[in-house]
């Protein structure tokens, strides 16, 4: 009456007999994203207590936020039809915090909050030290043949909005303004706070550590470059966040990635 | 103490100073969209039960249905900056049942039932005779870069996936075998039921009326013709409207039209 | 190849051979709320641009505003076993704004805004004029057992949030302070513009009435009273309507009513 | 310019400086639920491949299961004030599938799937070993005062329904035929596979233990017992997991409970 030979698999749970019922099924994981990507800055003394341990305002451009809304895809190579068959799992919608930092002497952008539209790309995010909730995430769609509706085209304006659970409310448009260049659209690593918080009292993290994810294609491409406009409302902690002290500017471009796992950068506990 | 010179405005409730605040907006609007449309034939006595007065069977291809799933973008010339200023208004998804139909010698597709994912279409719809509930619909991104995350290419597969609000759920499976020319997607108009019921008994209809949208622009592109799988788990009475006694075909292709108003083929009541 | 004799049924679209099939099902509507309701003045010249041609302010109050977060269950005698084989269909939660007005010399509650949870109340409450739309509404339990997470008792303090499509976030706090007498919960009519647009040039309301619910059986039990606050953020039209001018007072209580249809208090077009 | 002598605090990610942006607030947890139980036996071959090591089915009742559909209040110690001010975040549908085992000589409901329906439930299941993924879940309100829209009382009827992503459709039905005792409501432990991976191939747990939640307390209350009809739609791997092999019966009951962490019962990995 055991559990036998053949044990339940699974990323992440649950792990069932087939290894496919996990909430996060496991990497390769393959991306696509639409994303607008605004940049500001805001105070430095703002951005401080957001950060870990070990992880610094990189002193190359202190204050530098990007706000990132993104209309995603996301796919693992253990489930090969899951964009066929479980568009609901695949498809969703983004809004990233990240904040321009340096670890040791290497630059990389410190993800501070995320909100997504699905479980699957919560809990993919949440083993990862992406730090996700669940929020309303709204993107204008890149494709769109008509200009009443969406797509980019010059002088084309799109935008995002995010309903946070803590009541939040972000709303970003940006313009279509000049073609730009995939060089413009900055690759620096993430910094990701991976943390598994222990069960007995002090209940701290069990694991609890600074890495980034391995990132073994990465191209972006259709870049557009425009001026911004971020609006804030609601009393959320975050808003300091999307706040910017100086005129927002703005890229939109389309971007493809795998990611393959994730590389300790430093351990903070466990 | 009267409502005063400027009275509350709107295409549907709520009117207000604005006039924006209704749920749907008024015509024109703008139409984009990213379909499957699966094709099969089911038993005549089986659909007759759903037809209204008026409304027959085509002699030219009886038992003839079409289910659509579609990534829908859709805007009114009332709110011109929807599109960027609140996309989740604007993006949706579409799940359509639609039967072969004539009024009198004119072909035609009578809409059974509707699923969509946000309210504004459900009550864009409902103001036009669209049966139109809110259901959970999943649609592969015809966009996607990547293989295994959507996009349409030789070879590639494409999915889509409802789950009604009466247990009905239904996916389909479209494969993109050979390129089509857009003469090859039916541009025969719609059948709508327009249905507003009186509030004293017996409740019939106040206006009940066979209308057809009136499309102004309509346009089809980027045809991919392929085989179809069809899968329906449930118990809902519209079960027999998308259990193919035949072999279902599939089609993909982008769409976009302009809708300006409904024209009246023939009143029911009222 | 007609309709044949037994033509499709419902109290809205889709009609269908069971009749069971319309988003909302034909009266009479059974109700049942948990209420928590905030009252309070705002600026009579803020109230009067969404006043409807024959609706004025009280003069008995004028500038009286309610807020009302529910958690509601819902039915229709058309589908008897809904509550427990659609749950999705019955419960949903509730924000709704009203003006005191009059008409004629009829006091009553003109409702100006709604959000509910789920489709069936959306449409329900549109073919009887209550201006909804679809947003994010939670309230506190009041069943809860557990202090920490809801109920009612002394000291007790309870919530509703919404978040509504256009941006506007509200947030209200009730606290238990005392035990009220249903007789303090004003049982004045509800007045609604019942309104359907035509769909040719100028779209205006072919329905476009102003009526009255006709409540058989209503009953408010277990009142408490207590102070209130309000907050709102977010740049909505409606914002003035949640903004008061004094210190607001609220009431939870719990209630029950049959709706059976609707009386026309007068015609505004058609 | 490093993170400074205020660390961000949380119980999971995001870290912040107040420490409540966490997903999931830290224990004790205070959890309030309206339960429906359904209690059947489906083959014991088909249950063992959901066991992880170190689990066996109890034979005292080998091929025992039981699925809970509850209407959920749970809140965090380190919120005081979220039932009022975050009930989004506070309330939730839940549907758990169990399973009658043993570890070593010691009984207890080994839970191999659920879903809820919000991401605060799923966040902090996840990290005690719950396999929760979000589903739509909906409930008859036990609270009604109306029959017509739930409530229980003799000859009352509630429900439970369930759609999971991978299409799994459940629906459960409960009668309400004789009042029961809180004794008839075993109070055996959960044991939950707590689970966490490491990123680097071959990605298996690097938490992966077997563990039981840390009850303090636990009353159940208000006890109803009857018959139960369970039906099954979908060709989802758990749906012999839901599929009685003899006639099921129910339970309804009301339960408040306090989780302070949790026990490891043994390591699989880590």
């Amino acid at each position: 009456m055991t559990g036998g030979a053949m044990e339940p698999r699974g990323f992440t749970i649950p792990l069932t007999p087939s290894g496919q019922a996990a909430a996060a099924a496991g990497p390769p994981w393959y991306f696509g994203a639409d994303v607008i990507q605004v940049e500001y800055h805001v105070a430095e003394e703002s951005l401080l207590p957001f950060l870990p341990p070990g992880v610094e305002l990189d002193p190359a451009d202190p204050g530098l936020v990007q706000v990132a809304f993104s209309t995603m895809t996301a796919a693992s190579a253990e489930i090969p039809s899951q964009h066929c068959t479980a568009p609901h799992d695949v498809n969703f919608n983004e809004c990233l915090i990240k904040v321009r930092t340096r670890v040791g002497d290497a630059p990389g952008w410190f993800v501070t909050h995320s909100w997504v539209t699905n479980d699957v790309s919560l809990l993919r995010g949440f083993v990862q030290g992406f730090p996700k909730r669940i929020g309303k995430v709204a993107v204008t769609d890149f494709h769109s043949l008509l200009e009443q509706t969406g797509g980019r085209r010059p002088g084309a304006r799109l935008g995002g909005v995010l309903e946070a659970p803590d009541g939040l409310r972000l709303r970003v448009l940006h313009a279509c303004e000049n073609e730009g260049s995939p060089d413009d659209v900055a690759a620096l690593p993430f910094y990701l706070r991976r943390h598994f918080p222990a069960l007995q009292p002090p209940y701290e993290g069990l694991v609890d550590e600074i890495v980034s994810p391995v990132v073994v294609e990465w191209q972006n491409l259709d870049v557009w470059a425009g001026r911004a406009e971020v609006e804030t409302t609601g009393s959320s902690e975050a808003a300091v966040l999307v706040t910017p002290v100086d005129t927002p500017t703005s890229r939109s471009f389309r971007s493809t990635s795998t990611i393959t796992g994730s590389q300790l950068v430093h351990r903070i506990r466990g």
